[in-house]
Formats: structure tokens, sequence, C-alpha cells
């Protein structure tokens, strides 16, 4: 919106424009730690919105071992990072927390009146006196091939994740990688591009056999072309992809042209824009104290695989502790006039109420 | 046995005498907190003997709420006491656990080549370099009456257990007490017993209601007798007892004969003899470091309800964390000479054929 008395057109909205969601805690990481968090918190009556890059709640044990059996949960003896994920949900529901996925927490900043900002990279703010870090090893991000001169066309013609399909309607395409991703996407975006081709370093694949046998049908029947190769350069100008050099041993390198490279080469774990919050860190970890739990800045709490302290384990257990002891903290923080008094879900009654048990 | 070498027989046996049993780590108590501490050292592949003075395993879990259901599990939306100890010891079962019940860890000395001696009062003598002191509130003991004079019968007298019933044949018995202990025994031992009488402050009874209808019965039969008063007084000599007092409103004082009292007025939680064992004590708790749950005696660590430090919850999640970080200091003083590489159940193989799961 033009401003006439500033005379010139805001260009920048100012951060407080935006319209924002006032809660008492922000959990930024919504795995296994942070859904145990929403339980916790939820105890002491504090309602929570959380963020996280993954389009759906389960952190690494969903993404990574959904179907992995882990061991180690007391009282459970076998159950895998799904089963996991599922039954903290449940526990987690009646204090019905609010979740905001497929988003980087991007940006924190202290409000004048005490509280934590935080803004995400799609836009969503969300306001609150007290911000719990529960990332885990970080944010997921795309690996990068290690092509000179790759960030030249990022964003333009080179991309790693598929947000819209329609962006790639009538494209000459060629995708990189030999993974469930990679064979996915040249099937399901074949039929909209101009061209499609694929590119894997060698002949065989990690992805479901059924999208490679798809692949190959495509290939069989001319719809598309498979190389056997390693990216070795781009080629264009403006941003604007022509063509790929491609090598391998028995054809040395060769050209392809194209005008879009899509390139899944695995997730990597990166703190990312935490690094940017203003906290003290040790090693890309967030040193914190074992009574509290609590960062080099008040209100902002770390738990789980992200933080450090002396004896630290990187154990999904340690981190539920640790959601405990920090959710009395937090309660101190939000209600300063309140006294907390602790209580026993097997003997509450007031508890149980929450829970929707009694 | 007399060594006649020495000229006077031994009337103290010396602790060396008795055939003690050596393990890696001697674990007190067998709550919820002893048992996962099994299972995190027996990742370590560590061995572990457990010492309890309930007559199972599960602690206060499974003494005082094994029917309660307990909410605040992780990843257990809900569980009662009994169910969550069954879990514990199935994740256990792999590491082979040896179970010491109905025996109270007595005396704690260091011994000279640095180990620690633990002696029970039933005379089981435990060697091992580590003690993981899991013992909740502490011990259940029974609680006494208020009887002026009681201690001077206890024992020949004046029971507060039954451990063999044949000891109370042809005795005339007084119970008193209005639990299910009080009950089930007035029921059980009434067949055996010359005479039975049964005392409770109220004609109410917080027992099975099965135990209840058995005792009227017996009373209306003439097989005993029930009084609803109180104990005020014993009478005899030299611990023998030979009459009680009991009082009412109605009757006033009034004298009832009988050679044995057993008193069944609960139970209650005491430190007990850990309070013997040298360590720095905080208000009955036992303060702890919270990188290693180590006590101020290097190899005797605190996990669970019966540590302090500051932050410190009394929750069951909280023992199981100080569990895990318990267990690698217990490693590093077993084999100080090893190296200790931190291990995931979910990826380490060498960890899943320890399970038995590979």
């Amino acid at each position: 919106m033009i401003n006439p008395a500033a005379g010139t057109p805001d260009t920048d909205i100012p951060a407080t424009d935006i319209p924002a969601i006032d809660t008492d805690v922000i959990i930024i990481g919504a795995g296994p730690v942070g859904l145990f968090a929403v339980f916790e918190l939820g105890l002491l009556d504090l309602k929570c919105h959380l963020i996280d890059i993954l389009d759906r709640p389960g952190g690494q044990c969903a993404e990574l071992y959904p179907e992995k059996p882990i061991y180690d949960i007391p009282a459970l003896p076998i159950c895998t990072g799904q089963e996991l994920t599922d039954r903290l949900i449940e526990q987690a529901k009646p204090f019905s927390p609010e979740f905001h996925f497929s988003q980087m927490a991007e940006k924190l900043e202290k409000m004048d009146d005490g509280r934590w900002r935080l803004t995400s990279d799609t836009g969503t703010v969300l306001q609150a006196p007290v911000v719990v870090i529960a990332a885990g090893g970080g944010s997921f991000v795309p690996k990068k091939p290690p092509i000179k001169g790759i960030e030249d066309f990022e964003g333009t013609s080179v991309h790693y994740a598929v947000r819209k399909m329609e962006q790639f309607r009538d494209k000459n395409i060629l995708i990189a990688g030999g993974g469930d991703s990679a064979l996915d996407w040249t099937v399901n975006l074949q039929p909209l591009a101009r061209q499609m081709a694929l590119v894997h370093r060698r002949d065989e694949f990690r992805a479901a056999p059924d999208s490679v046998n798809k692949m190959r049908d495509l290939v069989a029947a001319g719809g598309m072309t498979l190389h056997i190769a390693q990216v070795a350069a781009l080629h264009g100008e403006n941003g604007q992809l022509e063509a790929v050099t491609l090598k391998n041993k028995e054809q040395g390198e060769f050209q392809v042209a194209c005008d879009t490279l899509l390139a899944f080469y695995g997730l990597t774990m990166k703190l990312g824009p935490v690094a940017e919050f203003g906290l003290n860190l040790h090693e890309n970890l967030i040193p914190v104290d074992t009574e509290k739990f609590e960062t080099s800045q008040p209100g902002i709490f770390a738990i789980g695989d992200i933080n450090h302290y002396p004896g630290k384990l990187k154990l999904i257990l340690s981190g539920f502790h640790e959601a405990a002891l920090m959710a009395q903290q937090a309660f101190r923080i939000i209600h300063p006039d309140q006294k907390l008094r602790f209580q026993y879900t097997t003997s509450s009654s007031s508890l149980q109420k929450k829970l929707g048990v009694s």
C-alpha cells in the first residue's frame, strides 16, 4: 500500500503489518520431542503452535526410518518410527496443538513487550513469550550436486523440490538422481514435460521397484531417455539453462539439451536459520542448562538432539525428559504471578480432566 | 565353624566368609527405573543383580497403583502401573537380570579391591564395581501402631507381616487393621489359630468385599470375634503378650486375652538403611550430578525419585533418562580400558543381536 504521507511506496512491508498468531509457546520442530513437549506444556494449560519444514509430524523418525524398529523407548520394547509418532500425536491430542508444516522457521526477533516473534519462510508469523527449539539435527535440506556455478541457475532452471507440478509443463526436463524422489518425479512429470530425461551414475536405483519399472517402460516406449552418467557442467545464460554436460566411461563427455534440471541427491541436515537466532552455539548445537534446558536467551529453550550439556546423549528419551523440565520454567515465564503446583496424572483429577479421561 | 588355629570360636563370621555373588552392577530397587536401568546397562553388556524389599518387581507402581492408569509415560497415552511394569520386564528380558526379592539392602561397604559389597537383611551378599540406588521413596516398611511399649513385644508376640503361616498355629491371635492384609490374614489364619479376633476402629473395611463377607460369615458362625475398637495397651512380660486393652465409646476400655498381635496398619516409605551408606544426603534425598547421576561416592549412582538435582521432577520418565546417562559412566568404571562407542538400537546390528532381534 502506498503511504501518501511518506511520499514513496513501501516496497518492504513492515513486519508489524503481517497478521500474527498469538500463542503461549512456539515449538520449532514437530518430531517426537516437539510432540511430547505439547503434552507436557498442555498439562500446565499452555497452548502450542508447532512449525516444521517437513509436511507431516514425526521429524527424523517419520522421514528417515518410518518402518524401522526402535528398541530403546522405555516400556515400548519394539516400535517403528511411525508408530512412535502416532502414539505421541494421540497423547498430545487433548491439547489441540496447531501445526504449520512445510515451512522453515526463518527469523526470530524479540518484541518490545518481551515476547518472541517467529517468521517462517512462507510468511507465517507466530508470537509467544516462550520458544522451544526441538529441531533435532536441524532442517532437512536437499543435498546440492557438486557442480560449478550451479547457484546461478537455482530457482530459475535448477530445482531441488517440486512444489507445483504445473511449473514444469512443456519443459525439457533433466532429472538427476536414483532414489525415490528422482524416480517418482520422472514418472509423474513425464506426461507434462515436453521432453524428459533421467540421469543416474549407475544402472541401479534405490527406489520402489514399481517406479523403476514404470520408468523403464517409458524408456522402452520412447517417452523418455535414461542416461547412465554423471552431471559434469551446466550451460546457459542469465540463469536460463540450455544444456548439461554428462560424462561416463564409455562415452566420455557429451551434451544433453534441457531447460530444467531437477536434482534429487537426498536430504541432509543443516542447523539452518536457527544459527542466526542470536543464541550461543557450540559445534552447531545449542548449549543449555540441565535444570530448565533454557538457552543463552531467556524464554528460548532447546530440547532433544539440538541441545548440548555435559553427559548429553542424543536419545529420544532424553528429549522427553528435557521437555518435562522445560515446561515448568515455561509456565513460570508465561504466568509469573501464578504458583505452579506439581501434580501427577495418576492422582490429579484436574490433570485427568484436561486429558479428557475423568 | 570353630577355627582351631584362632583358639576361640568365631561368633561373628567374618564378612569375607559369606559366599558372595559377583556381578557388574548391583541395583537397589526393582521398580520401573531399576528395570529400565537393566536395559540400558544391558545394551552396554553389563550384567545386573537387583534387590528389592517387595516380593515382586514394579516398586510403587505395582504395589500402590497396579490398576490405576498413568498418563504421562511418553508414547503410552494410558497404561496401568502393572502394565508399565510388565512392559519394562519384557524389555529387560534379553539381559537376564537376576532378582533378589523380599530383602532389604542393609549394609554397603567398600572392598579392598575398590568394588562395593552389599549385604541384605537375609544374608545375600552381592559384590560389584557399580551400585545403582533406584529405591524410589525408599523401602516400604509397615506402619507401627502408636502403642506405648510395643517394641518390647516385636518379633516375639507382635508382628507386622506373616512370613510363615505355621508360626501362628494354635495361637490366640488378635489381628488389628481394616485393609486387605488384615482381612486376608484373618480369613487365612483362622483355621490354624486356636482363637481368632479382629479389631478395627470402625465397622467398615477398605478390603475386597469377598474377604469382608468371609470374615463376617466366620463371626456369624462363632469361629472368630470382631471388635469395633482401638488398641489402647499391651500386657505381658518378657516379650510374651498375654492380653490387649481395647477401647471404644460404647464399652470404654476392656481387655481381650491373646498371645499374638498381628498389626496391619499399612505401609510407609522410609529411606531405611540407605541413609547409613555414607552418602551425602539432602532432606532424605541423594544429591547427584546431572551428567552421570553419580553420588558423593564414586561408583555409587542414584536414579529416579530418590535423587536430587536442580530442576528435579519426580517423574518415572526422568528416572529413565537418568538410567541412560548413568549407564555410560558405569561402563567406564567397569571397563576403564575400553572405548565406549555410542550406538543406536535402530541402526546398530550389534545392539540388535544383544536384543535378540537380528
